[in-house]
């Protein structure tokens, strides 16, 4: 697998962003586009408030073979009936100027919730959009960029891999900033691939990758009405079908889970009022189940976060987050260390505590970047979270009056 | 029932509080003791990490008859082996100058965590609380400062029924403020009664009664390793004994919930760094369970509570909130109403959004004590959470480095 540091385009695959008049000023819709027919495979928030958008595509996630049509500024979430037929609205206009029925297409929102979609505009700019379509990275950049909210960058990866002399290239495009920002909603993600995979092991191939990525981030605990996960194989590299349990899907594999995770990580690196980024790993549990419900908890405790703000080492809320997790684990023999860039200190050794240099820690926990390693002796099973501090800005962010 | 504005002490009890020199100047170690033998009952924390007073606990639940003896400034948790015994000396210690062995006596300890109890002071703060005995309401009170960590006002509450012509006293303290502060912990509860009445009983009503108080309250969403209730009953008040289904029953019902919720209200009230009290009220659900984590889910999501920081009517966070709740609702039936002693507004109707003043909102939402109401068409049961909101005050508290 090759990391590309800029995102590239897979083959046979086109892209436009502009702005519509959705926003004010920025970037508000995206189009992706294959013409060759493509694999799908998605997954979606399982909050039980879904946006119309998300309704939507769950029921077109069998057909659709042609492209994503996106926009920012509106979430279409809690916007009744109307909502949900403006969903298909959008696909059908985008059909109406390419291939395919409006079932060939995913349709996603994100903004704010509970106003209507200015439709006019939408349609005003589908039609922009079909016109801009271009097979360049930067095409590809100004969809990325249109799909952004509260964002301060845009977030970007790609990998190529090699099968019989051809490249298969996966790239993937992603926001998420806040789970929902004043109003503000939603984590969106997707890839794009020129590999030949059926749709089937795509979506399993997601599933599982999603699990250990996105669905392992924590910004604040709050899951959106809008998240969605979408990809698109169109095999135009040419190369043979990825076929279940061969070398050719290890590699597959590998380079999605790279763009999962790096997305992933860069999402909870602009986590609202974010100062610090946490990774938390789990070694020695008796499940994998256990070991996510592990770096999960710890991840997304208040009381850890603010610690974690604070440069304090704090091991006895990591702990205390560890037994409300619903894992089965001993807590008896658990071993905390504290690493960054400036060392590693350990803190928890089999259940006892260590004294430790508060000095030395602080300098540790000081750097921008900083990691939890949690060791159990119940199994051999591992997971890593990611997340970030608890700030005086997320709450300002988040407590400013919307107008 | 009648309510009473201080503490009353109940027949039969006595009570101590003071300075034995684990902090370094307010009072550390209380004492609540009944000659006469009391039916006792307990909950304690879900947290698989439990510090060893709660493990004891739960292992004398069954034959505990005259006590609780407590320190404050030491939590006694994460303390290995050498913390078990500790809290059974406590026990010992405090059964050595009084009735009964050391399975009469419960132990709590709240303060900070991984560093082990000065046996020393606490030997000596146990001598000084069993001289210091007293049926006072005084007594009561310094019991009650004395479990204080964080907190930054005593929690108290008292109820009277009156049963045959004869007074049956219902009274309780309690101390928590964020679960975990820089390494201080726990959510504290005791409540003592001269009621005659059972064990089984007693833990079955407290059980019930946990359920809709204690356990509907959020300050951060991070459950301590500590938490604890305790109920003694010594039926001093010389009335018949309550027996199951009775009228009597229900009255004492009535006042152990009072003094139940009171207790955690004043624990909300008094989370690290609120600035205002919420209270989220679930009406119309199809189940008590999903009426409960409807409640619990809203009260207890950072976005929610930094809205409310900002005195925002941001229903969208509500709805979305409930939606990952875990509970089954129909979303397009909800209706939400934002209210205060400046009166209410309604934001949300059968799951249609009202356009509603922004203006009158705000104001609303400035008042100190603020209500949510969620009515839902899914059936008939209710239920309801407290809370406080997410400041700049809680992150500065529990960012703070521990030095």
């Amino acid at each position: 697998m090759i990391v590309e540091d800029k995102m590239r385009m897979p083959n046979g695959f086109m892209a436009s962003g502009l702005h519509a008049g959705i926003k004010k000023i920025k970037k508000d819709m995206a189009l992706v586009y294959s013409e060759r027919e493509c694999s799908a495979a998605g997954t979606f928030t399982t909050n039980k408030v879904k946006a119309a958008p998300v309704k939507y595509d769950i029921s077109v996630l069998k057909s659709v073979k042609h492209g994503i049509i996106v926009n920012s500024g509106n979430a279409n979430a809690c916007t009744s009936k109307q909502g949900d037929e403006d969903a298909a609205e959008m696909a059908r206009l985008a059909a109406s100027y390419l291939k395919g029925d409006k079932d060939a297409y995913f349709v996603c929102s994100t903004g704010v919730i509970g106003v209507p979609l200015p439709m006019a505009k939408i349609e005003g700019g589908i039609k922009e959009l079909v016109k801009n379509l271009s097979p360049s990275s930067e095409a590809l950049m100004d969809a990325s960029e249109a799909i952004l909210t509260t964002d301060t960058f845009r977030k970007e990866a790609s990998a190529v891999i090699r099968i019989g002399g051809k490249d298969i290239t996966v790239t993937g495009f992603a926001k998420g900033s806040g789970m929902i920002h004043p109003n503000m909603a939603t984590m969106l993600a997707f890839i794009i691939t020129d590999a030949n995979i059926s749709s089937s092991l795509l979506q399993k191939m997601l599933g599982s990758g999603v699990e250990d990525t996105f669905n392992m981030i924590s910004v604040d605990g709050d899951t959106s009405t809008n998240d969605t996960c979408l990809v698109l194989a169109n095999g135009a590299s040419e190369t043979p079908e990825i076929v279940e349990k061969s070398a050719e899907a290890e590699e597959f594999k590998e380079a999605l889970n790279y763009v999962l995770s790096t997305l992933a990580c860069l999402i909870t690196k602009d986590g609202e009022g974010a100062g610090r980024f946490i990774e938390v790993k789990v070694e020695g549990a008796k499940s994998k189940k256990d070991a996510r419900l592990l770096a999960r908890s710890v991840v997304s405790s208040n009381l850890v976060k603010a610690a974690f703000f604070g440069s304090d080492a704090n091991w006895g809320r990591i702990l205390c987050a560890m037994g409300y997790s619903g894992a089965d684990f001993n807590p008896d023999d658990v071993s905390l260390v504290f690493s960054s860039a400036k060392g590693a200190i350990e803190v928890l050794k089999d259940g006892v505590p260590v004294s430790f240099d508060e000095e030395k820690a602080k300098t540790i926990l000081l750097e921008k970047s900083v990691s939890v390693l949690a060791v159990l002796k119940d199994g051999e099973e591992k997971a890593s979270a990611w997340g970030c501090d608890l700030t005086y800005d997320y709450v300002k962010i988040n407590g400013d009056y919307r107008s």
